[in-house]
This record gives structure tokens, sequence and C-alpha cells, in this order.
């Protein structure tokens, strides 16, 4: 479960809360997705590029802890860590709020690679990521 | 505008109200657009057939009207009338809330329409409207 | 996770898919939160009466199994049956494409219940589900 | 409608893009709603205060003209002036694409002001924004 070796700081926006007036659980997955697209483009690829060379990851697995609400207009700092574990690819990630570094929500998601269609080890992402995996 | 020539009932997700407690203001284009694509259906097409084929209509314009807010668990009736007016086609929808009739939402929708990413008359839509267009 | 109590049928939104073609991850989380909700519904109760209550249900965990994705316009079939485990409320819920049952998500989702601000036990919870807790 | 009073920056989630591949057109609304609470904050208020002392902006009339569509990963520049006219504050809001300035989309957006309940003039607006209105 080893040290971030990536951190993207976002705030939450007010209509990402719902009545009861903090984030709504769905929108984490979101946070967490925006925070793996950055990674990649931090490592020179992006979502967009993969995709257009036939090279889709989808998340197979999400399992997430939630533990502090976010509220509106909290800041917050997501990271993650990756490492391969057979086919997939598991990134563990966790959202802290920044003024105080609560936990919010921490969780582990696995990434399956779809290439061309088809279930695949996904090499393309262990050259991106060559330095992690 | 005209009489209504395609209706569709939904009720309201929880996860749609903000923090204020209603509805928020951009989901309302959601559910026009969710009440247009039923439309297409019971035409006898879809979005996702119509895109295959290279036809995709966008938004190019969206004049709304906010009345009465909807809340959590309310059911609506959303319903449409269409004309064509040159390039565009301009969807009529209004959105009332079912249990008294009370107009939530009104808009004026214009569709551009797009084959094969060029912009087109979209006789698409003629064929399948002609009833109505 | 044995029989089934409830089930409620939705079909997907186009907006709900992503660049991908696909359900995005995160609705998933709204559709099974769409399900519990109209549960609550189906026995008399909602999620905005308990609110006014100062009774707030706050998922704690939610681990999800995505298998086969949904794509624009497909039927599909959410169900779910609950249990009690200490002070937590445990569903566990699946989502079924209609027109063939296949398996498109799977999740146990843990609900902590909030009580006027204060982590509780959730009564309120126990008294509603009397038939199934 | 003259020069811009406030711009923000923002970039494209893909999750906010649909099966077409370009950001959705209700997202826009959530850009423009996140650009006036960003503009709130910049006068030393916040939407979730004003909402805790029972003043609350709710959108009236919204008008969005689309132009060139955003797609993923795409940096935009939102920004907004604003002026009152009678009950209602009016805010005129443009996105612009970062890279070539392009015009993305353009909305007037009417906000009348409620105030514990019952539609107001809202002072605490004037006061706030007492060097634009």
């Amino acid at each position: 479960m080893n040290k971030k070796i990536f951190e993207f700081e976002m705030k939450v926006r007010d209509y990402e809360c719902d009545a009861q007036g903090i984030v709504n659980n769905a929108n984490y997955l979101h946070y967490f997705e925006v925070t793996r697209h950055e990674f990649m483009t931090s490592l020179g690829s992006s979502f967009k590029e993969s995709h257009a060379l036939g090279v889709d990851p989808v998340v197979s697995r999400a399992d997430l802890h939630y533990k502090t609400p976010l509220i509106g207009n909290d800041l917050f700092v997501s990271s993650l860590t990756v490492e391969r574990k057979g086919i997939k690819i598991i990134f563990y990630q966790t959202i802290n709020r920044k003024n105080d570094g609560a936990l919010c929500c921490k969780a582990t998601i696995e990434i399956a690679v779809i290439v061309n269609g088809i279930l695949s080890r996904g090499d393309y992402y262990d050259n991106l990521m060559t330095e992690y995996l």
C-alpha cells in the first residue's frame, strides 16, 4: 500500500452535493477517475489518446470506503499508487480533505484493459507506467 | 406552441437534487434530452442507431425558463412538440409536475444535425418525423 | 446472497454513457441508490421523509464488481436484498440486462445511519424493514 | 456585453463527455454554476454561506448558445459579467477553449433570489457585488 506516486488537487463543486448537503457517494468515483486520467496525462499519454489507439481502460472492480464526508467548496487532495496484478492494473487511491488532512474516501480500483474490443494485458500501460509497475 | 405530440413520464432521483434540496438546474437539460431520445425511439429509431449511421443531433441553443422547482421523488410529465426551421430542428419542451400539473420548466431547444462531421439539414430526421415536420 | 426482495426496472439514459460508449462506472452507484430509495418508498417511507425526521442513511462502503457493460437504451433490472450487521445495514444489489439477463454489476453497499448528526443504529430502518431484517 | 469581471479556468473531465465524444450539453450549466459560485467566493462569500443565511440564488432562466464543442481534456476559460435588472440578477457568461480562444458556449443566466423561501430582491448580493451592480 506504500507511498503515493501522484497527487491531484480538486475542489468540491456545489452541484456534486446532494440534498443531504454532502458530496453524493457516486461522485467519488468521478474524482478517482479524473485522478487516474490526470496521472496518465502526467506520463505523456491521455485517456483520449489511448482510446484513439483502441486501448480502453475499464473499471472491473471498485471497493470504496467512505470516511469523513466532503461538503461544498472543500478543497481535497486525491492521490494514488499503482501495481500490476496479473492481467489487471490495481490503483490504490485516497481522497483527503486539504485543510486538516482528514481521510474522506479510500478505494481500490481494478482496471481491465480492452484492446480493440478484447480483454488484454494492456502492455500499453506497462510502457506508460514502466517506472511504477 | 401548439399541441404536444409526445409525452414521457419520469420521477426525480434524489441524487439529482443539490444542497438546496431541489433538482439542480442542469438536470432539466438531461430530462429534455431523455425525452427527445425517447421520442426518436417511439418513431422506430434511436440516438444510438442514428449515431451509428453518422447522423448526430447536437444542441445548438437551449433557452430554459424555470418555474416551480421539482424536488426529490416528484413525478413529472415531460412533453414536446417539434418543427423544422431552415437547417435547424426546434423542439418546444415542457416539464409539468404530475400531481397538480404545475409548470416546472419550459424550453426551446434547437438541434443542429451533423452528418459525418459536417453540419447538414439532416434529412434523416425529416424522414423519421415526417408526420410532424 | 439469497433471494431478491425488491426489483426495479430502469433504462439507460444516453447521457449516462461516456466517450467509450458505455455507462460510466460512477452511474452504477446512482442506479443502486435509486433502487434503495425506491425500496424505501415501496415500504411506505422515503429518503426525503426520513431526512425530514433527521434520519440520514449514508454509504460507508461500496464494493462493486463490474461485468457486462450497459450501453445506451439498454433496459435493466436492479434488484436487492438486505440484512443488518451490527450497526450497519448491508444491501446486496445486482443489475442485470433485461433482454438476456446478463449480469452487469453486483455490489455490496454498507449503510451507516446518521440520526440528528450522530452515528446511530437507525431503528427507523428496523421498523421499516421489519419483514426483512 | 461589456468587459469580463471574473475568469475561472477549468479542464474537461472525461466523464463529462457523452457517447458522441463531446461534452454533454447539460454540463455547460454546471460549468457556468461553478463559475458564478467561484465568483461569489472571490468576493468573500460562498454559496454555502449565503444558503446558511437563508439566501438562495435560483436560476430562473438560462439561454445558452452552443458553438464549438469541448472534448475530453480541453482546457477552457469561463468568464462572466453581471448586472441587476429589477428583481433579477443577470449573468452574461462565456466559455472559450484555452488553446485557441474559440467560443464554445455563451449564455445569459437570470438569477432570482429566494430569502427564507420567499422571492426577494436579494440585497445580500447588492452588498456583495457592490462594485459591479
